[in-house]
């Protein structure tokens, strides 16, 4: 990604938030209010991608493409390798699937490495201790596009050894196998390959779809992150 | 990446291992003997990579690249969306090493998400059961290409809940700290963004500090996964 391409970047605020531990959430006091809430930003939510362009004429493609992105209610950051994108995971993912299909629209054979991650704040440091209680989201709802996506998808549902068998399942591949599982009901599916999953079908169906795994997922696990290499406008061949 | 830059590409053959609970590993019976290690593949180990080049000309880029990368010891299959390559480590790395700085020595801007994976082989599901015992690897030693190379870098220890605290750290985030002090030491550090780690350097020092925390995790994590956005060639002014 371009530097040049930044807009509406500021740093965000430092992260300084009270957080509930498991056990104190199962033993909370009527006397004491409850703590309001974590934000998606106090809470990590966001992502971080690269939009590559097969194409001489890079920069405009990429520069047209965010020109039409809508980033309300987010913090954007770019510099010469990804940009990053925090906020509601609703608006976080609209944002990356308007600025891909943006691209998708030139015609120009492109991929885009996303990475989304929750539970896991900061920026040397996770800002959250281990334990802190999973906080829930919506399922994400994207308008279709009309933008064919391919795309490799890995989910990491990040446990500690330590946890507490209640609070997360106690074999990290359960969640993945049951994300698989609904990608196939959801018919993106195209097949499972080394390391990553393919999923096939309109561009916001297959950000959808690992989105709200992603969101799924992070219900009971605090720190999980999901990767995606998408190929849009590929002139290869498709074997499968 | 092109479909049509397949090379080498076979199906691997069908993973069927005898494998080693940390339990039984704890207790040899000297009247059996040791069943023969697993081999890197069967082990899992290998790189799912896209190759993306900013440029119109990307086709013969990619191919001049991949023609002069060594594929000898690996398994290669490429699709429309990604490359999957297995094999040992060293080799495994240093094909990616190749093709990337092939490709980086035409002068286009390019970026490469690179995926490196062990301990969890076969496609839809983990052929290997969690609790099998960790394979060591040696470190890889990559010479020098004189590419300069900025990327993100994440690592996930994927541990298990019920995991034995003999065989994993109970703290996802502790080998991830761990990783990025050994990168400060190997002076590839550039910085920790959110979700990542930055790296700066040659090509080939970036890519032996991302493999050698993964391979080092690996040591005692059985399924550790590790992902790169590298990005060569940016006309974007660095600003850290």
């Amino acid at each position: 990604m371009l530097a040049t391409l930044r807009r509406g970047a500021r740093r965000p605020s430092p992260i300084v938030v009270g957080v509930t531990t498991p056990n104190e959430a199962a033993a909370p006091d009527p006397a004491v209010p409850d703590p309001a809430p974590m934000t998606p930003q106090q809470y990590g939510v966001g992502a971080r991608f690269t939009l590559s362009v097969y194409d001489s004429d890079y920069v405009a493609i990429i520069l047209g493409a965010l020109a039409a992105a809508d980033p309300s209610g987010l913090t954007l950051e770019t510099n010469d390798i990804s940009t990053f994108v925090a906020g509601a995971e609703q608006r976080v993912v609209a944002y990356v699937l308007d600025v891909v299909a943006g691209a998708a629209r030139s015609g120009a054979h492109l991929s885009a490495s996303i990475l989304l991650s929750r539970g896991c704040p900061g920026e040397l440091q996770c800002a959250l201790p281990p334990g802190t209680a999973a906080l829930a989201a919506d399922p994400v709802s994207l308008e279709a596009t009309g933008v064919r996506a391919r795309a490799h998808w890995s989910l990491y549902p990040l446990l500690d050894a330590a946890a507490s068998p209640d609070s997360a399942p106690a074999d990290h591949m359960a969640p993945i196998y049951a994300a698989i599982e609904r990608a196939k009901a959801e018919g993106v599916y195209s097949g499972s390959d080394h390391y990553a999953t393919r999923l096939d079908g309109d561009l916001a169906a297959v950000l959808q779809t690992a989105a709200n795994a992603w969101i799924g997922v992070g219900r009971r696990v605090q720190h999980v992150v999901t990767h995606l290499t998408v190929s849009v406008n590929s002139p290869s061949p498709i074997r499968d």
